[in-house]
């Protein structure tokens, strides 16, 4: 029995959103155990005698993101999002851990708690995006690390591309590096050297491409340091935001837009769908540590939750881990 | 009369649409004379007899997109756009510069040939994106300076709020700094330094902002790095046309939807405008030259340069340039 440890204590829906697709994910998949920490009272009394296969491990604290994310990692040992990764770390047989609490404190844990795997300095997030094609883009690192060495650059793209090789079942994702330029010679100090070293690692580099490409359907991992890669994700969310903002203020203003908009409800709800990709996959996986860890969004609700723990299977089924190790070897020699 | 010299062999379109453009704003604009750099003979025959307040200089080479800058502008003497450096730095009735030719190209010339307003050490571009409300925003530096001091960053603050002020009449707009997360204590070293710099500088600066916010309508300017700015506009320009494109392809797979769209078109027309909100404004200029340049982009059409042209003529009669001379001299006090 595979068991998911679940922080039901983390995130603004917390804990009924995060308990009832903890629920939905017990139903779904037979061959699963959660283990739900938090208050424990409170716990029980929302999951009543839908209790089979949860274990519940009392905690009594909660971290926000108020918190100084390593000294509440340190000093509320208590808390619901520690004992999560107290649990992760004693149990073999604890495949991954699940939390939509404050991202640096689920990224400190992870550090201080489960390690890094042996030869990643950084480990890093790689939230899915909807691309104008069929395929998503992954963006690797999208805020973890801000100030960033060119081998960490590197490790990203050996994570992201052993990552979106699961996910998507694609044995030779196209991964490139963000720059302000194509040419080989453009980019900042970092993306310069950070270049050199990707051209002969053990992956499908395709060479430099803009943020403009991101959303392309060109490239399927795209690496870049915390900071323009924060840059790049959110920019890109929030022009989707505007546009759809735009569009839904223009009708309104206009009577036969209004009759229009109607007739395209499948539109709407396609779009919707397809910008929502993230949701559907359940956060992001915190990549490089010695345990499989997926952070979800603040604001995420019970089948966001379920999808976390499916992610978490499929990555734990499919030898995620293992797979980054190997790429390092490759690498090494 | 205000002269403005105009690079006619610069761009994918030129020299037809270059030269049109400059028509148009000549005939729009009584006060103003075109000069305009390029091959005279195939100049003179696509102006014809319409040669009013229009002045020739011949010029037989061109730069493109392949040249290196700093080379190109030192060896192609008779390319149109050093031509037309040349007649901006020896008229002082010359009053600016368009070009939509090479951006490096277009840098190196101002920088090599007109020089920096004294103070500032690096110019730096300046688009304008549309917001989801009614305000547009700026982004500076948006990629001419790809490794920035926090110094810079100070720069391009002061120079963007001068040039936001005229352009949108609003003596104090929103300054924001990119970063990734909008605690003060946010940011890879350069933002926290350029942090401390921008909460003493005589501008409205209101904090960090992160990528999601540059559309939202809540920032007027947005300060970052020119590789991270490149990154956030580049990601936002890209984000909308995925969005568009998903629109598209999702309407013409559903026949209702096809039906609704013939209904909506005053909606689709207000999004595209509101999306070339840059074209309508005729490019970036090039802040923190001793002289305006207005770069305009490569694909650029007639209506764009003289969008240009007549942002050239905003900017000279609202003395953008004495401006940034006077925030750099209240910053020294």
């Amino acid at each position: 029995m595979k068991k998911i440890v679940v922080d039901a204590y983390g995130g603004d829906n917390a804990p009924i959103e995060i308990i009832e697709g903890a629920i939905l994910a017990r139903d779904k998949h037979k061959d699963i155990q959660i283990i739900l920490c938090g208050n424990e009272n409170e716990m029980k009394k929302i999951v009543g005698n839908r209790n089979e296969r949860i274990i519940f491990i009392d905690a009594k604290e909660v971290i926000t993101n108020d918190d100084v994310p390593t000294e509440a990692i340190r000093k509320k040992k208590d808390s619901s999002l520690v004992r999560a990764y107290d649990i992760l770390k004693e149990n073999d047989d604890v495949i991954g851990l699940v939390s939509a609490g404050s991202t640096g404190a689920v990224l400190a844990g992870a550090i201080m708690k489960i390690g890094r795997i042996k030869g990643i300095s950084r480990p890093a997030l790689a939230p899915i995006l909807p691309t104008k094609k069929d395929n998503d883009v992954i963006i690797i690192d999208s805020g973890a690390n801000i100030d960033c060495k060119p081998i960490n650059l590197l490790h990203f793209a050996l994570m992201g591309s052993a990552y979106y090789s699961i996910v998507y079942n694609n044995p030779n994702p196209r991964v490139a590096l963000l720059n302000n330029g194509i040419e080989e010679e453009k980019g900042n100090e970092l993306a310069k050297e950070a270049h050199a070293l990707l051209k002969t690692a053990p992956i499908n580099f395709i060479g430099n491409r803009e943020g403009r490409d991101f959303m392309s359907g060109d490239v399927d991992v795209m690496v870049a340091d915390g900071f323009a890669g924060n840059a790049l994700l959110k920019g890109s969310e929030g022009a989707v935001l505007a546009v759809m903002s735009l569009l839904k203020k223009s009708i309104k203003s206009h009577f036969l837009s209004m009759i229009g908009a109607l007739f395209m409800k499948k539109t709407f709800r396609d779009i919707k769908n397809r910008i929502d990709i993230l949701s559907k996959h359940g956060g992001s996986p915190l990549l490089g540590c010695k345990k499989l860890v997926v952070k979800n969004h603040g604001s995420c609700k019970r089948n966001n939750i379920l999808s976390s723990i499916e992610q978490t299977i499929i990555l734990h089924d499919n030898n995620l881990i293992k797979n980054i190790e190997d790429k390092l070897t490759k690498l090494a020699n």
